[in-house]
């Protein structure tokens, strides 16, 4: 994201989109996200007590939905049994410049052996393309859990 | 994201959570997606006529709002009026795997001259938590426009 290009990305050349939406922001924190004609959600800083979304959220919801999509194709190929369940625990903390997010999906897959549930959620992360925009960030992980950590929220 | 990590990420240690929040998909792409006691939100695949919501837009959702939130900070810092808006386009396509998304956050920040409004653009793509996950990536591009672009969904 450092290196700045003028004209678009080279990859569009050869796989043109299937698919465009728009999700704004038009102001700020306090107040709300928008897909237009679509989604309306009133947003909030995490850190006070108003009611809303934040962005804590809409990431997890962006890697739970895209790896538990990718998962049920990769089942769907091995003909199994739909069973995958994707929760993402989104931590948010400051960093050296502002703040910074740590990720972590849990993924179940009851019913498949161990061996093979992590080979599938190996070829997920490959496949599903908000893993692929987070590739490589140690901040992200994905595990195979045989069940999902309790999350608590931490009280300020 | 592709080496795999028993422990925690390290910088938790330096940097401990201030907020933690989960999002959930139990059921893949035809279901929904959820933040226990918060958000419920339906989604679906885009590539289908099924109203829903999807990952493209939960991301795009995820990088307009914390982009704008970044630069409220900074203009806050300046002493300048809250004037950014952000519109993310966010567009899916094959890939040699799988799929891929496309990100162009657009930028609005009237009233700021260009040169000063690429240099608060740029700081805020180094403090804001959802750039920093993506950093690297030639599918985002974060920049400053004049006006919006027009988004036209593409038919299939």
């Amino acid at each position: 994201m450092r290196k700045k290009v003028v004209s678009l990305p080279t990859e569009p050349r050869r796989f043109p989109p299937l698919y465009r939406t728009v999700a704004n922001n038009d102001d700020g924190l306090e107040s709300r996200s928008y897909v237009p004609g679509s989604l309306d959600i009133p947003v909030s800083d995490p850190l006070n007590d108003r009611p809303g979304a934040n962005p804590e959220q809409f990431i997890g919801l962006a890697l739970s939905t895209c790896l538990n999509a990718t998962l049920e194709a990769i089942e769907r190929r091995d003909h199994l049994p739909h069973t995958a369940k994707v929760h993402t625990i989104v931590e948010m903390a400051r960093d050296v410049r502002g703040f910074q997010f740590y990720l972590t999906a849990e993924v179940m897959l009851p019913g498949v052996d161990e061996k093979r549930a992590k080979a599938m959620i190996d070829l997920a992360e490959r496949r599903c393309p908000v893993a692929k925009l987070m590739q490589g960030q140690p901040n992200v992980q994905v595990k195979l859990v045989a069940n999902f950590t309790p999350v608590r929220p931490i009280s300020n």
